[in-house]
């Protein structure tokens, strides 16, 4: 089994309207209800892929019984511990004339003390029995940065190895705690190194050197491996056996979810004891295919195919992959 | 016990940001939740004014449980009846930068013929203990525009007067049916005859007669009150004991729940017993008070008060109204 822990999950409500009136009442054409949050994003391909997989956090209010009751009906194995205060909600308008979407993140919960011990309970006996755990997502209000450090050390402590995506202090503490991957994108990895980042292709050896050289800042011990996503570029991974990169055919889609698709590829094929090249085929495949997906968190088994057929996967070599 | 049916509630999720990025992701600074729909604004105001309430209707899913939750919170006595299909949003985002507030209203669920039968059931039972039955707001999908002018019959057999507030031919077919009371605004009393009527204030004649004409195209049976609230003007009522007017001081404030507060002041003047021009200065001064709250369904005791002692009420003489 493959643990996921989302802390701060959400309801993402999305409203398609033909073309909004921002001073006025406006009646969706559609109205789309999905569990969200990186976590559950994450879980959720894992088990459209056949990956038997347990997904644990915090969830309250009838927003928190809603984010339940939508996971279970899609057949997602789900175990939340109860909060006080309301899971928050996302809302996404998405103005079909204008070709715009506009998304109000709600603040969401402050989670007690009293509550965080609950769910490390869980965790502590859950991640006992599982191959790989996954932590993915923000960190709820009442909680510090260390706390996916401490789940790391946790996991490390029962022999379980430990990926992370995470933004901001979380990240960086989290990285340092040596988990055996770190999942950021590269404005995440520029905030984390304090330096902004460009991508300027593959073609741009200096580009792809800086970016690796970053990425090895972040690891947290010999063993961590640091996976940089680049959107439709691929992904730069910087691992114990050298860096790797993947390239997907041009597809066409959004990136939202792609980044959560690729993790649960890496989380996969690190339970699974696949090689590094294995494993980045198939996130940036997963990636390419979840970004084709109108919905994060689904994908369509044959783009996933397809995908995983056209990646093209290779070494780089640069002084910080040594 | 004063009977208030929302068989189409909802729950009003408003966001307050600084300045919207319609074409982005926006934190907003405040989120407020609150059970919405025009019945329970009515049951509000009631339960405010120390009347005893029971609200009844359908609600379903998480939405509908966060409906019921919020209400029992405010202490408003409800009996809901469970739907398979989720209770509706709605969602405002209030830019205070531009002081604008765009508004999506979900299209809501679908009613089954079981669904009704069972809230049939609890009407049944509840008409036959009270004292006046408010009927308000939109139908739900599923059921025909009928179904007010069927309630109002089934509580007229019962010995109860009935008071409708709703749009379109739910309203002309209930008003058909005989209620005590209709409270149609401008718009909605425009739409239900046939013909634009433009207010252009008290001291045009012509303008109040052709209101007045038109409320009185209206009544149902000789039995039968119309009252049309006219925003800040005020509110005109051809009832079977002639033509009033109440006439509110000016306040300032929205006009977003005043018509529910002033339909709350007619229903609990009915119920008592008091006379015509009673009722309706307490109808305009409640509707006044709310116009003067941020929040629908909500007034202040002292506006209130202020607003009865300075609503002006006379008779309107006009042909209609012998």
């Amino acid at each position: 089994v493959i643990l996921v822990v989302a802390l701060n999950p959400a309801l993402d409500i999305t409203h398609r309207v033909d073309r909004v009136d921002w001073a006025g009442v406006n009646r969706p054409r559609a109205v789309h209800i999905s569990p969200g949050g990186k976590g559950l994003n994450v879980a959720r391909v894992l088990h459209a892929l056949g990956t038997d997989v347990l997904l644990i956090g915090l969830a309250g209010g009838e927003v928190g019984q809603g984010v339940r009751a939508a996971l279970s009906a899609g057949g997602v194995p789900a175990r939340f511990t109860d909060t006080t205060a309301e899971t928050r909600r996302t809302f996404a308008v998405v103005d079909a004339g204008r070709g715009e979407t506009a998304i109000f993140n709600e603040p969401g919960p402050v989670i007690t003390g009293v509550e965080y011990e609950r769910f490390l309970a869980v965790f502590t006996t859950e991640v006992s029995r599982c191959s790989a755990v996954v932590l993915s997502g923000s960190l709820p209000r009442g909680l510090p940065p260390s706390t996916y450090a401490d789940l790391i050390s946790m996991a490390a402590q029962a022999g379980v190895p430990a990926l992370l995506d995470t933004s901001g202090p979380a990240l960086t503490q989290g990285a340092a705690a040596g988990p055996a991957v770190v999942k950021p994108n590269l404005a995440e990895l520029s905030a984390a190194i304090g330096r902004v980042l460009t991508w300027r292709g593959w073609t741009d050896e200096d580009s792809v050197g800086e970016v690796a050289t970053a990425a090895a800042m972040l690891r947290g011990s010999a063993s961590t491996a640091v996976v940089v996503t680049l959107g439709a570029a691929g992904l730069l991974a910087v691992t114990p056996e050298g860096c790797w990169r993947a390239v997907p055919a041009p597809v066409p889609g959004n990136p939202t979810g792609a980044g959560d698709a690729a993790l649960a590829g890496l989380a996969r094929g690190l339970a699974a004891g696949h090689t590094w090249a294995d494993r980045i085929a198939h996130a940036a495949a997963l990636g390419a295919a979840a970004a084709q997906a109108p919905v994060a968190g689904r994908f369509d088994g044959s783009d996933f195919d397809r995908a995983l057929a056209a990646v093209g996967v290779s070494r780089w070599e640069a002084r910080s992959c040594r």
